[in-house]
């Protein structure tokens, strides 16, 4: 992609309502557009990390089973009523509107219950379970105040997993089978080293449900980390009761701020038993269906590896996320004919990449070097190469990856095979 | 995927209120299931199809210079009230809700004016123009009665491009660029031959728009074809005048039903000056966009797939955009040794496929050949593949396309190959 040509430029400024670290650099780097408080869209840049990220789960939900489906953001008033949850005290977030004939409808902020409700057709007997299906779709969460930039908003793109299971111990094996997914999958997005299962509400249902946090300044929660079992329990749940059946000892828990990243939680039967989801087992009698939820924001994801990766330049993005891997800087050059060569060298570089399958961005503007390198610090591709007249009386490349400070000259005979060799690393 | 295992199974009857055959078909053959009027989920069968048509559509839309974007459902009232459309009286499918602040914020039916408004950020001079930006988006549309299965609906997605030029010989040569993109996209998906290039009404902006329309009887719009030419022109601007124009005799036209599957508009500088859209041109010039929408809904095209190809027996999917390749059906038989047999070679025929990256379901429940042939007859994938006793006694599997009525052995040795063939064709 010739950056010229990339719709969503950089800007040197963010909204000034633009407090968080992530939403800034997001936003100056050309990823998302503001189109109110805590409503962003997502500019090309911004789409691909989220594809990526979107990709990293699929491929993890698929691994341990789940099936992907798409529910409706519309949702019906009735389900909602039957598990008490349609009330405003109940649910402080929702957004309603009206159908024509005045009858209210929901829009989703989440999908358990018309998801149970929609199972109802399609489980009868044990021979049904167990399943897993999921989704991304998009949540509306009326919230009082949006804050945090693309971590906690009005609108964001959710991977929710529902699994449906004959029993408390098949429930378990998937539930100890989404936290091993969910692990890889936090590693693979660059943040494993900093996420923890941590130990949180587990409301009505069950005593804990199960988040996995970040530890980022940047984060709303306050956990306890006990570093050497990688565990940490939330401030929400920690007494002496909870420390002792966990095993731990105060004096060695460490308060730090994190972001939850992902969450996972027991509904136990309560919620069958209130839809009507009933199956027949082998023993020939009726019973309520085990239900676990598994989520993830996609956003609020990418704004933690922002805020964990940025540096004083800008966002730096781990590779696989990375909406693109190699950021090629041409500069200007006095002599015609050099500018020439830069220019041809550049581009046919730019087009090998490409048709090689590696996404690359190509910066040829008519701008500065200054300028093309604050832009290329900011937006954040992993791997910057510099084509100039320098490095050409060299018939080389600089070399530079955005995580290091350290720059080297690769030959231009080279410089394909070491980007193969790095990118498929 | 082993059939057993898939989420959404074939049911026997549809909804008693659903009278459109594509809907009808969907649902009992377990792609689509039915939330509330006009409002779908997609279950896997369902939403593999609809990943395919948009994998179509995407790949013609990068082609001709598209930028994948995604904005928002939540909508700032202040954009619409700018071009007038934010009453009830001038835009009547509204849904609307509101934010904990009592202000009003729309839920989109549409994306002009939210990106338009966005594009100001990133267009100052000729230099950043023209470009196209496109976004698969949900669209929520308060129709006061909801029919044709999915083909009109409360909720659906649709890919929205939007292009902005400088000058009405710019936007036309990308008019142009874009009306090829889609007749490519229709012939891809299957509908290439149905579909007409229709001149229907332009609304304030210009005399006309373009439709593309699907000769179907299940089509709500009445069109009149021009077969020689490849053309159609819609009732709604049918005179005299529009005849002698496109030079068409009256005579020679032919009237049919037939769906709207693509619609593309000019708009002209109407919106852009209305929402401040302006850029400075080469000639120092402040003048304002042009801007063109182009849109296809991806529920729509899918039910006129259905429409266009299903028979008595069910659903029949044409190849680029069926949720699987081949379909095995493996039978019973009364003697052990023989089962094992038949789930042996049945077994290892789909993993083999699905290794080479061929998407196949096997229908291993313990059913009756009847119930086994009907449900593949209803789901429609392309090649259906069986496995018995009689077909292992000639070291064979039965060929049968959906779309034909004969079928054939082809030798186990062979079979493979014949696959490998006939999917790259």
């Amino acid at each position: 992609m010739r950056y010229s040509r990339l719709f969503g430029k950089t800007t040197k400024t963010a909204p000034a309502d633009e407090t968080a670290k992530n939403a800034q650099l997001l936003l100056k780097a050309g990823f998302i557009y503001k189109e109110m408080a805590g409503v962003y869209a997502y500019l090309p840049l911004g789409l691909r990390v989220t594809e990526k990220i979107k990709q990293i789960i699929r491929e993890e939900m698929n691994a341990v089973g789940g099936q992907e489906i798409i529910m409706t953001t519309l949702q019906r008033k009735e389900l909602w009523e039957k598990t008490d949850r349609w009330s405003d005290e109940a649910v402080d977030i929702w957004f309603k509107a009206q159908l024509k004939n005045g009858s209210e409808v929901g829009l989703a902020w989440s999908h358990e219950e018309p998801i149970t409700d929609m199972v109802k057709n399609y489980v009868g007997s044990y021979r049904d379970l167990p399943f897993c299906v999921y989704q991304f779709q998009n949540k509306l969460r009326n919230e009082t105040r949006a804050k945090s930039g693309i971590m906690r908003t009005r609108e964001f793109v959710m991977k929710d997993l529902y699994s449906y299971a004959r029993n408390n111990e098949e429930h378990q094996v998937i539930y100890d089978a989404m936290t091993q997914a969910y692990l890889r999958i936090f590693d693979r997005v660059g943040l494993g080293e900093q996420t923890y299962f941590t130990f949180a509400s587990g409301g009505a249902f069950t005593q804990f449900s199960h988040e996995f946090q970040t530890v980022t300044p940047a984060g709303e929660d306050t956990i306890y980390l006990y570093r050497a079992k990688r565990l940490a329990v939330n401030k929400e749940v920690l007494n002496d009761e909870v420390l002792a059946q966990l095993d731990l000892k105060r004096e060695e828990l460490e308060e730090v701020a994190a972001s939850e990243v992902g969450n996972i939680f027991n509904f136990g039967t309560t919620k069958s038993e209130q839809l009507g989801l009933m199956f027949t087992d082998e023993d020939g009698k009726t019973k309520p269906v085990v239900l676990g939820s598994y989520g993830i924001g996609i956003g609020r994801l990418m704004g933690v590896i922002v805020e964990h990766y940025a540096d004083e330049r800008g966002i730096v993005w781990p590779k696989s996320v990375a909406p693109a891997l190699v950021h090629i800087v041409s500069l200007k050059a006095k002599d015609e004919a050099m500018a020439e060569r830069i220019e041809q060298i550049a581009s046919s570089l730019h087009d090998e990449l490409e048709n090689l399958g590696i996404e690359t961005i190509w910066d040829e503007r008519d701008a500065s070097a200054g300028e093309k390198f604050a832009d290329a610090d900011l937006i954040g591709i992993p791997l910057r190469l510099v084509v100039s007249e320098k490095t050409l009386k060299e018939d080389s490349v600089e070399w530079k990856l955005r995580s290091s400070t350290e720059s080297r000259f690769v030959k231009l005979d080279d410089v394909l095979e070491e980007i193969e060799v790095y990118v498929s690393e």
